[in-house]
């Protein structure tokens, strides 16, 4: 250490990011420190609008700065159709896609035991309400379209809520696995290869 | 996009980062936004005491808190041997070999024509006038290692300082290339094995 210890404390704060080591935090810190164009200012000042503006969305569960989000406020979006992503972010890649019109609903993390989170932790209460309240609406949701991760927690999910979604009389999909667009066959691991074998289409 | 300004702003802030690039500024800001511990805070705090507390110390150039730095400011250090480093970081690197006893002078940065970086943008005149002012003193400067990068920025500044030390007496080293230990030979690059064979040592 360079025994400079306001330095040593940036260094701290930044390694506690997901994928930043210490080394890393520690280049990072002296780029901050001798940026010309006064880095620490400006991240102060964004790190302060992120704290004061940015608020739950109450109709989907993602993020916002008015009273509802973006895509919960915009009167065009197919309301009979609802998709459960894991966290806001992922709502961002859905809508990149271009494809999904519909409203979104955003769970917040997924079911893991061995992370000890619950579904009681998650917005899953708030889902079962939110399709309760729509089917006895003008435009009851027809399709829920999971999608969640593809590793344990989001299986885990997707598993819990099939169950309790079942008897709802909605159409209930997930995302498709399958290979990526643009990579190599030899490449991709056998258990997508089954996948996308198993779920193969028409042409 | 989130379409949430002050996200997109803390984002945006973030892929200024050396390393940071758009999508893992995004991850970064969702996780900063998420941190259950406050970690927007205590960012901003370790922020405002590196832009309020850390300045340039005198003597060597690097960063401290002090009137002098840790380095400068030991009596019990060699002031007869230099070790003149790029960045305030690589002190800790040449610290942390446990080899080195004496005084450090940062350069701060390399000579590099293509971006612009003369020898007048660096602390080397400073240089000059340390070591001729010791030369005349009790303890005159007897060696100056220099511990550069080993990139073409490096190199161009090894031989202009060279250039300039030459006729002053002083012992003008520089640190060894070689194969890193813990290495396997087979990966090492021919220029690096080149240099490793001329540099070779008796046992």
């Amino acid at each position: 250490m360079l025994k400079v210890p306001s330095l040593d404390l940036l260094v701290h704060e930044l390694s506690r990011l997901p994928g930043i080591g210490q080394k890393t935090a520690q280049r990072l810190a002296y780029f901050i420190l001798r940026s010309p164009d006064n880095l620490p200012e400006s991240l102060k000042g964004a790190l302060n609008e992120v704290q004061t503006k940015v608020q739950t969305c109450p109709g989907c569960f993602s993020v916002t700065e008015e009273h509802l989000c973006h895509y919960c406020a915009d009167p065009g979006r197919d309301n009979q159709s609802l998709c459960v992503v894991e966290e806001p972010m992922d709502i961002m890649r859905v809508e990149s896609s271009g494809v999904f019109r519909g409203r979104y609903h955003v769970l917040q993390g997924a079911i893991s035991p061995l992370e000890g989170i619950q579904p009681q932790d998650l917005k899953i209460q708030e889902l079962f309400e939110k399709i309760d309240k729509s089917l006895v609406s003008d435009t009851p949701v027809k399709e829920v379209i999971l999608a969640l991760d593809t590793d344990l927690e989001g299986d885990t999910t997707v598993l819990y809520l099939a169950k309790k979604l079942k008897d709802k009389g909605i159409r209930l999909t997930r995302i498709a696995h399958g290979v990526p667009i643009g990579s190599d066959i030899e490449y991709i691991d056998h258990r997508t290869l089954g996948r996308a074998l198993e779920n193969r289409v028409e042409i």
